[in-house]
């Protein structure tokens, strides 16, 4: 994997790079969509492509239970099964373990626990995450890591990172492919010397990038970003960071500020499937009764397929009457969003305007943010 | 609306045919995928042009409770509404009124009923149904009919049919917009003396085209094929006959044989979601294990979207996960199916062979048969 800064902004850490994957190259900072099960909720991969979409994520805790990684090693690895022939990158699978699985246990081996389908037992320690990701082949693969909820207690999250730590040298000796880039993920809850101490531990291994695990657990904007600051000076500036799991347009442009090349988060496509879109002026609720014969587009200055054909008044009917249609459209809708939204940033930090575009693009949300309350 | 016979089989009363509508023409016999609350479940408009689909059918009870026939109107009608610019037929909303509305009273004005959405209470008459579908804007529209259940008594469906057709002549009375072409629906139930009343009677107001409803409720395979061949006989062979609610590709064969221009059904979408695709040798249920690791198409001799780029395990895959896309790559393969099916139909036609079409396609399909029965 290649990573080659073009443009850094003169007053934050933020910047525009280009990765490049044996499966093509992107510019950052990227946002990837969702395809947990090894499909974006109701697209296909043209229409990802067509929107903009560069690099996926897929769940390797997923895939893994079903229809297990065996099975899509044998069909020619998750690109070929998924039809999609552009960069993927998998996480470890150490995130759905301690957020979806049942009966968990822990222990510095791995973690034994029971599926959230059937409840049959599984064991997933370091060897075998990267095993699973090795025969699912990504582009881009995550070490295997311990997500402590939060709040957490010092002294466990001290023994945890130590575990983490262990575990990512683990998965750093037991890759056995080329051509797959392995991540290091940074944890250490929102405690400042056990984040220093994971991410100097990390770096110490020279992973080709590091991700920033553990956040968006419920610990608000200002810790966040209190975190993502100190973290990030520790770690070098010539590889790509990746903000697990984040999230709101407004939290994906603070953390570009603080230096994020990377960022993931299901709420385009879950938003989309709850009625929820977002526009230049904030988020709207596509089910509210005003839309019921409003002929405009959900966002006049949309580009999208969804904007381009069809009024709020049938994608309000399509939600109402729980028709299939109704989630792609808003899918197609929501991540096309996203995706102009990473342009129009990669665009301010070229032209070195990140903090008016950050100005102008709040002051639009708060306004947003009004008119989605006076709606409900 | 033009009706043009062009072909004509020599051994039964099969045609190919075209219909000429304001928004285009298309040939016969045709299959009409069902748009029920104006979108076919999971597709766009393009996505059904590109499977070759010409015409669709709307269902006048959905739209008229949702979003209501008003609000249609206002935005242009049903075609600007879900932005499908070829011909659109609507049925009447009888056929609905009878099946799923709850707490009905029947009278010689019309249905008073309550919604199975919410309970609300409303009536439709002839003469509503006449308004709904105009302001719905379909190009071929359908006169309002009392379905009566199967079994049913003689004197009953005697009443019954005095009913609909005083109906139909009231719906005939009230049409008041041009381009709109009125189809007269037969009943009678099973009762042949009842099924030429209706037949004479509606053919005495000479529609533009005839239905044949009432059928498909459980009657069988023969005396539906006794039923068309006695009421077609009765019907003038210079305009289009529409089989409603008729279905499985063998029946739709029967039905061509016996004169049949037109149809519609929900098979194709509602088996698609059930993970029930249609192939050249018979029916295949995705779920079935055998699929995990298959990487060959649903269907090798397919050209469908579907079947050129997904593998049957992945379609497996995708049904068992729940995902959104299984739904639509299975009714892209389904419908894509159907309308290759009428392709054939009227190539065999053209040919003058459709005896030896249907005698190879039911000696496929018992092959098919088979293959589904070990299966399970």
């Amino acid at each position: 994997m290649d990573f080659t800064v073009h443009h850094k902004c003169s007053r934050y850490r933020a910047r525009v790079a280009e990765i490049g994957t044996r499966r093509g190259a992107f510019e950052t900072p990227v946002f990837m969509p969702v395809g947990t099960q090894g499909s974006v909720k109701s697209l296909t991969p043209e229409e990802l492509k067509e929107v903009g979409v560069r690099i996926l994520l897929a769940n390797t805790y997923h895939l893994y239970l079903r229809p297990g990684h065996k099975v899509i090693e044998k069909l020619g690895g998750l690109h070929a099964f998924m039809k999609w022939d552009g960069p993927i990158l998998t996480d470890s699978g150490g995130y759905q373990v301690f957020s979806l699985s049942q009966l968990r246990t822990v222990s510095d081996e791995g973690v034994l626990f029971r599926s959230h389908l059937d409840g049959s037992r599984h064991f997933i320690g370091p060897k075998d995450a990267m095993a699973i990701q090795e025969a699912l082949g990504g582009d881009i693969i995550m070490t295997f890591d311990e997500c402590v909820p939060y709040p957490a207690d010092y002294e466990y999250v001290k023994q945890s990172v130590k575990r983490t730590t262990r575990w990512a040298r683990i998965c750093l000796e037991s890759k056995s492919k080329k051509g797959q880039t392995l991540f290091g993920i940074v944890q250490g809850g929102m405690y400042r010397d056990l984040r220093e101490q994971s991410a100097l531990d990390l770096v110490d291994m020279e992973f080709e990038g590091y991700a920033l695990g553990g956040l968006s657990v419920g610990e608000g904007r200002e810790t966040r970003n209190r975190v993502i600051r100190e973290t990030i000076g520790l770690l070098p500036e010539k590889k790509p960071v990746y903000l697990m799991g984040v999230g709101m347009p407004e939290d994906i442009i603070d953390a570009v500020s603080l230096g994020v090349d990377m960022f993931d988060c299901v709420l385009p496509t879950r938003n989309a499937r709850n009625g929820t879109l977002f526009t230049g002026a904030g988020r709207m609720s596509i089910r509210n009764a005003r839309y019921l014969d409003d002929d405009r587009p959900i966002d006049e200055a949309c580009g999208c397929y969804t904007c381009s054909r069809f009024s709020r008044a049938y994608l309000r009917h399509l939600y109402m009457a729980r028709e299939l249609l109704s989630y792609r459209l808003n899918s197609i809708h929501n991540i096309y969003y996203y995706m102009r939204l990473m342009e129009r940033i990669r665009c301010a930090i070229k032209e070195d305007k990140l903090k008016e575009f950050r100005d102008a693009f709040l002051a639009s949300q708060r306004n947003g943010l009004e008119h989605s309350l006076e709606e409900h």
